[in-house]
């Protein structure tokens, strides 16, 4: 948001960002969500109100920033070794905790207090990272691999389409059958080969 | 919503909610959003405050209401003759009014006050009506047909998420991307056929 000034690790802007978040997760735990407000959040990260106003705007902007911190992955995509494998475990687990009742609030707070789209922008960015690190470990062994964009819109989209307007269908075999339909004949072609190296 | 009453047509309830609609999208116009409140809109309409608070909840709720109103297509998509032709026209026309500026602020405000999900469920259930009517005309024609899930998540599904998590390339040529890829062979075999009976 234009609104945030430059955030240098370790100044004092920093650790007001991180008093402040930690506070609101606090608090989220504490008294929930409804009766959360902007000088309860203060008070507890040790601020004034008007610093809270001044940097996010408002309880929303606020929760905003702090769900797309969640929504941030802590690690890189595990390496099974083959693509169609590294892609459907990526999906199966997105799926898990995108749809997951934490998951759904975050994306929903995530988008709610974001009027210039930035946090949700940041949201398909770290979506898009993980599937870029699947596809460069791909190529790097030489398999055929998709483009980026389709992956994001054969595989991503319609798992946040149907969490945010369709909720049916999300689970592991959805995954599966997203991914089988991106990469098409090369999983079966992958699949066929391992089964002939098992049997 | 739960909150609201089984809505009559014709009944005080229907004509209740029509006046406030109506009020809701004057004011929209007149005052702009930023400064529209539920005791503005109740004036407009005739009603108390109350009245609008004990069927909508608040603001954004209503708000919520109203903008899916706006997202219901007024017409059954046009008939060109063939699958290909009749998806891609509607996907290309459904990319237009979606990722204008209004179609933007309906989809966000349609999200924004629905805490159930309902309101979401009702955009996405107006696109399958759309939809289903295109693939029971090409079945009715003969042509082979794809599931209405499957199209959901190949056309709808990437042009929503793109809206409101990565706004890139949203323009008639994806649209005819997204289409060309659920439809596969089927759409340059009938572009084919077509060739030859021009050539």
């Amino acid at each position: 948001m234009s609104r945030k000034p430059m955030v240098r690790p370790g100044g004092r802007s920093a650790r007001v960002q991180e008093a402040v978040h930690a506070a609101v997760r606090e608090l989220l735990a504490e008294v929930g969500r409804e009766r959360l407000t902007v000088p309860m959040v203060a008070s507890r990260a040790g601020v004034t109100p008007s610093t809270v106003y001044r940097r996010w705007g408002d309880l929303q902007e606020l929760l905003s920033d702090v769900a797309v911190e969640h929504l941030r992955p802590e690690t890189e995509p595990d390496d099974h070794g083959a693509l169609p494998a590294d892609m459907t475990a990526w999906a199966e687990q997105f799926i898990d905790e995108m749809s997951s009742p934490a998951g759904r609030a975050y994306i929903r707070d995530a988008l709610l207090g974001d009027p210039d789209g930035s946090n949700a922008g940041q949201c398909s960015t770290y979506a898009a990272e993980q599937i870029d690190v699947i596809i460069a470990r791909a190529a790097e062994r030489g398999e055929t691999v998709p483009e980026l964009e389709t992956v994001i819109d054969a595989v991503v989209a319609p798992i946040m389409y149907r969490i945010l307007f369709r909720p049916t269908e999300l689970d592991a075999p959805y995954a599966r059958r997203l991914v089988a339909s991106v990469l098409g004949g090369r999983q079966s072609a992958a699949s066929q080969r391992r089964q002939r190296l098992i049997g």
